[in-house]
């Protein structure tokens, strides 16, 4: 590994610590001076915080002169004027630039031509490892980029023979220990969580993430309600002010969150929501706990799709499936509809 | 390896050209002459035939004298009297006789006590190994004999979300074709294949052992229907003399297809039939077929069992998980009644 390879590596765990769904990606920088020691590192840490490359040549001042930024992401350029972060790399007087991912997004591309222009020397990083590290990291974000709102991924538990709650309505615990923390540890990886009225209203939920001893973790992401109904007065969730979205449009709800900063939204339903988001088309990933366990009758956890028929089938490609303790998580994607176009 | 071990190997393989599921366990033996060289194969090939010893002497003729007779299973030797094969290994004049498994059914045990009586040397092998698979040969069977009837596994297939067909009754295909092809592999490690006559009234099924080619395999288990209507007239399974168990009690009719000689039910369906088994706490084995899609609406895969809340969940233990094509094969043992006991 070369001292830029070093540095890209040490960038990439930077911009790890940064939220992972956010207006913004998550960037990492390291500075390097002109004998190639490193002078600064940063990270952007959320809306609202300075962008990566900025951080970092606060901490390195002038040491940064004639030196090399080694940074995640293609530095953002803005069409037409020059983006903050390329303003100071050009202030800095870094003598190179080198980039693991290319910024793919036109209103914010152009930051390498910037650069140069301004006499700096851009590549990107040779390592193939390196730049799909740096693709991972920012392939929420990208996809909701691409789709011009939230992503969002329906989260569901359920037995065998796809049973949600028993006859009786009671449903905890369908899926064991493992499963229900694994739970908490994908919930953080978004940074809105949404149920229906009717979860709310009846589960009384904190929808929190938590840790492994069942504390609250620092880190929280929003907690939003969708329904007429809105919050129950006195509920947990009234009392700490989650976001009503008092609405039964889920693209106008998707849009709202999308105003507020949201990036990737965890639907953890109840079956009546998820249902909507559904036949909408507005899931994008699905995660489905499922105990080898059979209650014969109760609550199906998936609700009537609006499928008729063998040949309308919502079929999903099943990405991975992972045993946690007794039960199985099974990642998927929906597949296009096979009754539609052409 | 020794020439015994190599004689053991030899006599598993030629024991699983038995049939799998039958009163009788699968046995395969070589009979070696006094210099060690192969002189007799044999196999028990199912009800009716002679016991693989037998078999095996047959070929070797007078060269068994002073031989060795290598034997999956130990010869079975009835209490109070002579079995057929100890008997027959007595007037070979074998010198020797190694055996792979203990026989521990108590009205077939002692085989080598009488043996021994009669002046052999017998012993049984030492690779471990070996003795594991000649366990594996024989474990349906064994299970069998230890439940005093047939041993009994309930496949079903389904959506993720536990349907057995869409809303409009249509179910063909749920799962792909590399799915359906193991339920023909399946199959055929069961003597019989068991429906209600809910299926066989409506889907006019065949119940075959299919080849990939979609041929009928030479082999067969019996196909049985379950129910008061019997079979319909003018159907497949009328034509082809399916057995009829006019009863609608499930310990009959294993009762019934024990007195047939069956040991291994391959119990496809419909839900009502599984139900009634599974209440009945008569399923031994469960064998999932899961495609990962939806249908939201549609009949369960699975019925009524009788549980009214959570605390009485049906819970089973994963064996296994395997993916078929795009497909997951959920092998399943039930799990003692939480609520029932001490
Ligand atoms: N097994 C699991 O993974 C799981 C997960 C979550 C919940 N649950 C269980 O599921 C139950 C609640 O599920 P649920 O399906 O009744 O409630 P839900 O999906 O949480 O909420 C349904 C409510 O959402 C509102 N809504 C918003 N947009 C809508 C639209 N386009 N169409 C229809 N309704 C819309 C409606 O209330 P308004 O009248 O207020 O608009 C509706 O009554 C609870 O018992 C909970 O414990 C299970
Ligand atoms: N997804 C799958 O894996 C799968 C597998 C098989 C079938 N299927 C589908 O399932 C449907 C048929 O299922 P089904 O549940 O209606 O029929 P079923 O379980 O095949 O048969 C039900 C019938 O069994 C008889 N029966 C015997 N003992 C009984 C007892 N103790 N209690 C109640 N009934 C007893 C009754 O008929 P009598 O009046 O004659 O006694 C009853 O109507 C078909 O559409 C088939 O395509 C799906």
């Amino acid at each position: 590994m070369s001292d830029i390879d070093v540095a890209m590596a040490r960038a990439l765990l930077l911009a790890r610590r940064g939220p992972s769904s956010d207006p913004n990606p998550r960037v990492g920088c390291v500075v390097l001076d002109d004998a190639g020691e490193v002078v600064g590192e940063g990270w952007h840490e959320g809306a609202g915080s300075p962008h990566a490359e900025v951080a970092a040549l606060a901490r390195a001042g002038t040491a940064a002169h004639g030196g090399t930024a080694v940074v995640t992401l293609e530095p953002c350029g803005h069409t037409g004027r020059t983006g903050p972060c390329t303003a100071a790399l050009i202030t800095a007087g870094v003598a190179r630039v080198v980039f693991a991912r290319p910024d793919a997004n036109p209103d914010a591309a152009g930051g390498a031509q910037r650069l140069r222009a301004a006499g700096i020397h851009v590549s990107q990083i040779e390592d193939l490892g390196l730049r799909t590290e740096a693709d991972a990291l920012v392939a929420r974000w990208q996809q909701a980029q691409d789709l011009g709102r939230p992503v969002v991924t329906w989260k569901f538990a359920s037995t065998l023979d796809g049973r949600g709650a028993a006859a009786d309505g009671t449903s905890q615990w369908i899926t064991g220990a493992p499963a229900r923390q694994d739970v908490h540890d994908l919930r953080a990886d978004a940074d809105t969580i949404l149920v229906g009225t009717g979860t709310a209203w009846t589960d009384d939920p904190r929808l929190t993430v938590r840790d492994r001893r069942g504390a609250d973790r620092p880190q929280q992401p929003r907690r939003a309600v969708m329904g007429l109904r809105g919050l129950r007065p006195g509920s947990v969730l009234e009392r700490t002010g989650a976001t009503v979205l008092d609405t039964r449009c889920p693209h106008e709800a998707l849009r709202r969150l999308w105003a507020l900063g949201s990036r990737h939204v965890w639907l953890e339903g109840g079956a009546t929501l998820a249902a909507v988001f559904w036949q909408a088309r507005l899931v994008d990933h699905v995660v489905a706990y499922v105990a080898p366990a059979f209650l014969g009758l109760g609550a199906p956890a998936v609700a009537d799709l609006g499928i008729g028929s063998i040949d309308a089938i919502a079929r999903l490609r099943l990405d991975d499936v992972t045993r946690l303790g007794d039960d199985l998580r099974l990642m998927l994607t929906p597949t296009p509809d096979p009754t539609e176009g052409a």
